[in-house]
């Protein structure tokens, strides 16, 4: 579970979006191993507390012996001045079922640093996405190995951080990546980004990364997918959103999409298609991941979706 | 809600397409008032009874003032012995909370009258995927205004009956049919019947009807929907299932997919390309039906999907 | 066919696309009875003229009796020198056949017009695809019944009037836009315009109109799709974009696509969920109607896909 | 090219369906070295003959210096009679331009072979559509290496041979197999059958050879797919039906779909969900080959798809 990123939920969608401007929506997401008595006793806190649970997802990943993950949201009249006390009812049970645990408002905004390189269709969603008030965040900034998009997002408001990437500098471009961004972000995105970014980098980051791959993983993994597609001759190209690991292209699968081709899409028009598949399924992991519901099993993801 | 079917929950998917076979899986499935203490009630009253809840999932229609579907599966060591014990906890609270309930061992199958006119599709397509073991159902009978299926139908070692229906005697016909179905089945499958059932049957039988349609409705309701989908040129051709009413093709959807098509695809063929949207469309709304995942609010349905 | 409108062809997709940069590609759009010597006409044309053909798509109404209609893209060098001729072998043939037909360069633009009100998303788009050169078109102007978006298309360099639109002058505004499009643009791109255009201002505006629905026509034209859809509970919301004609969302349909939905998406979500099939569906609409791939017969379109 | 097969075309879909009926309906699939003069020589030639022609479909690999594929269909009266005249006119352009050509009439029927193991679900389906007249095929055998599906076959009057492979006696099946189809069938059709034919077999079968394979190739390429994408935990899973080649799950692709699933579905779920896929996806690749709609291109095809 990514819960320690010290990442706090924001607004809901649905219903629950209804509620999500009120200050007295809170979210609670958690994981444990899963046990007869573990939802009686969660739910019984919340209701002792006077909350109304308005979603009440679950999963368990096997009919016995399985880990638990849970997510809900509720409304609590006066969330803020009740926080303190809902929190302790839940340290009651905690310990006892080994959970990971987290509640916090809705109202409360994760930050997120983007990184792009010179695409700008995947970083142009996000920031019109947010400035329309459908990705409830905090752009703490935009990082980027080249200047071209400076003018682009200082139009957003948004600060741009030019640092250039060289093999020769490659360890104190991310020191200078890293000093912008430990204990200042929730979590980092990834819109396309075309460096890879160190085992190190990621360790010492301390939230989670969320990139976007050009292809239906695990096919065509790797270098210009597009490219491979086109020579293998596939009949749907795909793109796929996914945490980042140290194992390149390999961290857990957030979301994935796909389109139809025809013989006739060379590299080129495949390329543009691919933009589209691209910056919908990267928006829509962002989405999820604000809204605490990609939660991470082993290598795989339980995503609670929303409508 | 249609709980009053008397139609008795059968196997799950997923996680608890395993535990169907056991004995040992139960499944309660509600409907009340929304209000706060009652998610603490019920789990509290499974977990009294030593249930280990596998799914649990719940939706209310409002965030305050709404009304409250839910629907779980759990195991239960021995509950073939338990379930007494189980629905009596369960009615210390359902007055109170104005609960319409159904709690029933996973392994009870629905009993289904399946209707026919000529058109084999959508039938030969519930008789595959229930010898194949993917719908957990008994089939008391096909019937049919015309003899043509029942030698295809007698294969699978299930009756028919050819019931004719003319515009003299449809009155006739209708009592016949339900002097076959009343009380005999939990629901009936329309899988492509070409005769238009009166109010009166609808009311008399006593089950939920599932109906499927040849289009995206609302979208070319009515005859011949492929025909007026070429003349308006649409650019997707669709398939509809829903639950009959007296309104024609106006009752709640449970399912609808699409399928793309181009200017060369005449009525002919769009009947083609339908006919796989149709027979799949129904298959998932009648084995979303027998796993009790489709609950009507108004006129809508909310479908918990299983996979 | 829309072929009176004086708008040219512009760059292609797929193979065409490569070539589309290059002086010496040409298009050759027509539509006519369909009568058997008719290809052999114009494929000699084009092979003494020494035009290499790249893409040949062709379609009759018919198997006999039906009316043609032909798009094709060819290389031939020298292509600005030559066009007088291959225009003259045209001739030659074009009474004969009673074609409708144009005969251009691939690298003219046509010329636009985008009308936008308050909804920024299908605007938005387009200024994106064509800065970054996925829609070859010169946009000549943006037209808004509101101030809203000025300083949002001034970035992009274009220009911006804002045009009140009131009930009492209606009449007066329309006259206001027909002075800026009449003889200046190719076609207009209604990007969610909330104003209904009259009959009067339909004919003389003198090029087609691309508008986006926010349903899948025919289901739920006229006002507030989304709101219901919602009601009727279907499990996929759409969008359409389709030629403009004074029975309103009655026009010939240009393309449509769908996402699956499920109970938990209210009127906002749908409506969020919408906007990215709208600026997607108007997108591939706008695009296609550049390229001419787009041909038009009674009420319905033939479009040529790219890819 | 799998022009060298012996396959003959058989009926059109859309409007050449309505004509594939008829003895009138003749279609010319041909590849050779893109030129300028090609597609003249060709329809001047289907033109002097007095052919109407309804379909055109041709695309080239590269804008100069490609390789043409063409695939027409057409409609000449007294066909069967004019056969050898129209045929004597395309040799008169066949040499010159390298080329590789078919002319039959459309209601001219390939043969197959289908062959299976235990999963009945593509086998079903590809005799439920040939029965009901969507495919226009002779069944020449279902081979099998168990004996379980021959009552359901035979249901339907087609042989059934059951022809154990073991490892110890695998070239022994393999040259009963081949006595069984050598010269007797146009193509062969693997619906999910369990044993992998070797080189040799699928050399001297002399036909070629259609396989459904349960993922969205390359990815999950081998054996287990569907455990393997749960283990990575795909968002979509899929199917593809390819040409077998001697490369194992390399072969050109014809068709691929996929479907969305949930981190609920287990193994088993996405094989329920999954037979969906295969059957539908398998029954398209051999519809279009039926049609002579798939050409082949180094290891990739061109499909001209009819609607």
């Amino acid at each position: 579970m990514q819960a320690d990123s010290g990442g706090a939920p924001t607004a809901g969608s649905g219903l629950s979006m209804v509620g999500s401007t009120r200050e007295d929506v809170g979210r609670l997401v958690l994981a444990c191993p899963d046990r007869p008595a573990i939802l009686a006793a969660v739910v019984s806190r919340l209701a002792a507390a006077g909350a109304n649970i308005n979603t009440f997802d679950q999963y368990s990943t096997a009919p016995e012996g399985g880990r638990l993950y849970l997510r809900s949201e509720f409304l609590l009249k006066d969330l803020p001045d009740r926080l303190d006390d809902l929190r302790s009812r839940m340290e009651e049970i905690a310990e006892d079922f080994d959970m990971q645990w987290r509640l916090e408002p809705a109202t409360r905004r994760k930050r997120v640093a983007i990184f792009v390189s010179r695409y700008e269709h995947c970083l142009l969603d996000l920031l019109w996405r947010w400035r329309r008030g459908e990705l409830h965040m905090d752009i703490a900034a935009v990082v980027s190995n080249h200047p071209d998009l400076e003018a682009e997002v200082a139009a957003f408001g948004v600060p741009y951080y030019h640092i250039s990437v060289t093999p020769d500098a490659k360890a104190e471009a991310e020191q200078h990546q890293l000093d912008l961004l430990v204990g200042k972000v929730d979590f980092v995105a990834l819109a396309r980004y075309m460096q890879i970014l160190s085992g190190e980098f990621l360790a010492r980051v301390g939230a989670p990364v969320i990139n976007i791959h050009h292809s239906f993983l695990p096919a065509f993994a790797g270098a210009e997918p597009y490219v491979r597609a086109h020579d293998r001759g596939v009949k749907l190209i795909g793109a796929t959103a996914h945490y980042a690991t140290e194992d390149l292209d390999e961290g857990p699968i957030i979301e994935q999409d796909v389109r139809r081709v025809s013989h006739r899409a060379d590299p080129e028009m495949l390329t543009m298609i691919g933009r589209d598949i691209e910056r919908t399924v990267f928006a829509r992991a962002v989405h999820w991941h604000l809204e605490d519901r990609v939660l991470v099993h082993e290598n795989r993801t339980i995503v609670f979706w929303p409508g």
